[in-house]
């Protein structure tokens, strides 16, 4: 067991002080407030829950910076991505998820939803063990300390009608029975820190009839559900020209929305969408940081959340990895839209980023510093040139502090980082893109 | 004499190897690439020129974090920020101003233009020294290091036609004559790392003929002239009500526009003001980090920049103090309004935020690594979570990195910081916003 006090602790969303935490077993076992430290391991600062990344495509992060040459769209970008995704083996993909998800766990994320794609080898057969990519993924994350819910990715199809090309053959298992008998290999997984969730890569790159078939598997096993969805106008325009509906109301038809079902980006949006997804419960994961990137857009995340689309955040392409850079541009970016200020708090934002977005990735007892929660403890120190001044509270923690001020992040009971890392994980990621691109 | 040996330099723009950089007296007398170290200074990772933050209000720094609770828009964060005007004293002020050009300083900054305007004691009538606020800031920026341009504001008016009232009372003159006759008092200085410029409010805070007196005493005396420029819609609307014409048009009228003018936000211009402030060569100082805060909007970058408006740019309200968010916040904003990417080069970007910023100061000599330049240099660590795997490119400078990321500072031949001051600032900073509120 170990004893933790902390100078300031965000308790039921609020900010306590002297607050003493008990850890077992990865859990917490009490949680009391006003005390003196005593014999406790001391955590200056303001210590907060875990935070939730519930989109990630980890091999993006060797395209930070590497993509901003030239100009173009979302669409000349993923031919960047692509020319990445064809060089990776279970190996380097392995190092290099590894060492961005221990830049994760040092940013203060001990979850990652990891929507994962590249299953096959260069030429779209299988490796000896059909789910080495999805498996390197899963030892990446436990290495790194932070838990996973490997949202295994089903890919059929280049465009609504269109078969597979070039690399998009390593995404492919054929049809969706083919995706749903590999991905069941995954399945007995003894690890409480992973879970296996299935996603929808869009209504671009799956058939209408394939979007039934993995929607069904995942809920009669009761798994996370993820669907990329409205980033594009464009796949707006393909989707109502191919089905006369859009891309909401075809997973709507499929039976993919529904409670555990996050709808990622969910940016080009109709009311009826907004009503469909709030009026089934599905979560709404923005990635602001990615869609400003990209040139996305900016999605209705307040008609959502009023709706009933609860909010979760991603750092998706990893142009930035900073929790509190995506809970804070989600409010920045309605600012921008509305002229208005104070769209959401910074206790609703806090929200959208730890516990709904663990229980979006099926870990639904983390996110909360609470007896019976995962013991996941983030610290930030209150004195950087950021952070100072602001005090311990949550506005501070959501639009002044960044990854630089997290101190100490304890996952399930485990330290997996403190500021001293920063320096080895900077030469492990290092490291790891030179070998992603070939150049280490 | 010192020489530094950069492992990377940015030199006339592009990325060079093993660069030797003499300084003597305050500027550099010789630059060489691709030379070994010898017994130089060792600056270890990608060292820049040193930024202009263009449009500073010191005291806002005490705000961060503070107003971000509740809701409303830029006109209810104006009663929050005079609750502060009101109580700033020298003494306070100083102390708040000298921590916040630390943070500056540290972030890679090594001019600032504090566009000032809290001139009088609380009831209005002038201190013993009329000029104790302005020397106070003066004096704060020379103690920590950097240079300013001190843009004495002149502030009339509460509203178009309507007296100063309640805080206001602090920032008025009574007339344009008052003013000048205040400011002529500060001109006489022997710091070749200070400049006198001058500032108008507002359209809404500057009467027309005072206008035309306040541009007329710049001009004449070859002094930067900057003003707040179409930041809110509503003072568009009030303008246009009042005189016929838009914020831009009057100032037009009023000879305010000029290569050494700065038009500082620009957000809500129509085509006619477009294509004036670029035909005066007027530079447009955008704050992104400020008009995402204040939702101000997206002002026309690229339209200006098109018409002859050189970009700089400021961190004004201080919610964020960082060179490379300012930067890469003017494309993030780009791309979310026209969905395409690469409006913005990373070359332009970089630019805006030296040489032309220093420029508009009335620092011409700074801004670049060149003989005969201001020895200003800021150095990166390319081995962060952040920067890591990005080398060193300018897309890794405007892109991925942030102030964290920032270890060396030289500004003018002196070192103003290092990473390991970064937790003293943060302890002055405390202190400071703490009594700077009257809680310290």
């Amino acid at each position: 067991m170990t004893t933790y006090w902390c100078e300031h602790a965000v308790v039921d969303g609020v900010v306590v002080d002297g607050v003493i935490v008990e850890v077992a077993d990865g859990a917490i076992t009490s949680v009391r407030s006003d005390e003196p430290p005593g014999a406790a391991v001391r955590l200056a600062g303001l210590t907060l829950p875990g935070f939730a990344n519930c989109h990630s495509h980890a091999f993006h992060r060797a395209l930070r910076t590497r993509t901003q040459q030239g100009n173009g769209s979302f669409w000349t970008w993923r031919e960047q991505m692509y020319a990445l995704a064809a060089r990776l083996e279970p190996d380097t993909y392995y190092a290099l998820a590894r060492a961005v998800y221990q830049e994760m766990a040092a940013a203060g994320f001990t979850s990652v939803g990891e929507f994962h794609y590249v299953h096959h080898s260069s030429d779209g057969s299988p490796y000896d063990d059909a789910n080495a990519m999805g498996s390197a993924m899963i030892a990446a994350a436990r290495d790194a300390g932070i838990r996973i819910a490997l949202l295994d990715t089903c890919y059929l199809a280049s465009g609504i009608g269109t078969a597979p090309e070039g690399v998009q053959r390593r995404f492919s298992d054929r049809d969706a029975e083919g995706w749903q008998d590999r991905v069941e290999k995954l399945t007995s997984q003894p690890d409480k820190a992973v879970v296996i969730g299935a996603a929808i890569h869009s209504v671009r790159a799956v058939p209408r009839q394939a979007l039934s078939v993995v929607a069904a598997w995942a809920q009669a096993t009761d798994r996370p559900l993820h669907v990329h969805l409205s980033e594009q106008v464009a796949e707006n325009d393909a989707c109502r020209s191919a089905y006369g509906r859009t891309p909401t109301e075809l997973l709507s038809d499929a039976g993919v929305l529904g409670p555990m079902s996050s709808a990622v980006h969910a940016t080009h949006l109709t009311e009826h969408d907004i009503a469909l997804l709030g009026g089934f419960s599905t979560r709404a994961c923005f990635c602001p940081t990615t869609e400003r990137d990209l040139g996305d857009g900016i999605g209705p995340s307040l008609a959502l959340q009023a709706a009933g689309s609860l909010l979760t955040l991603g750092s998706d392409s990893h142009a930035v990895i900073d929790p509190f850079e995506e809970m804070r541009a989600v409010e920045l970016d309605e600012r921008l839209a509305s002229q208005l200020r104070g769209r959401w708090s910074a206790a609703q934002l806090l929200a959208a980023g730890t516990s709904t977005g663990h229980a979006s990735l099926g870990f639904a007892d983390a996110g909360r510093i609470a007896p019976g929660a995962r013991a996941d403890l983030v610290t930030l120190d209150l004195a950087t040139p950021r952070t100072a001044g602001g005090g311990s509270s949550l506005e501070n923690v959501v639009f002044a502090a960044t990854s630089a001020d997290v101190v100490h992040v304890v996952c399930d009971g485990r330290v997996v980082a403190t500021r001293d890392d920063h320096n080895s994980i900077g030469n492990e990621l290092e490291s790891a893109v030179a070998k992603a691109w070939g150049d280490g």
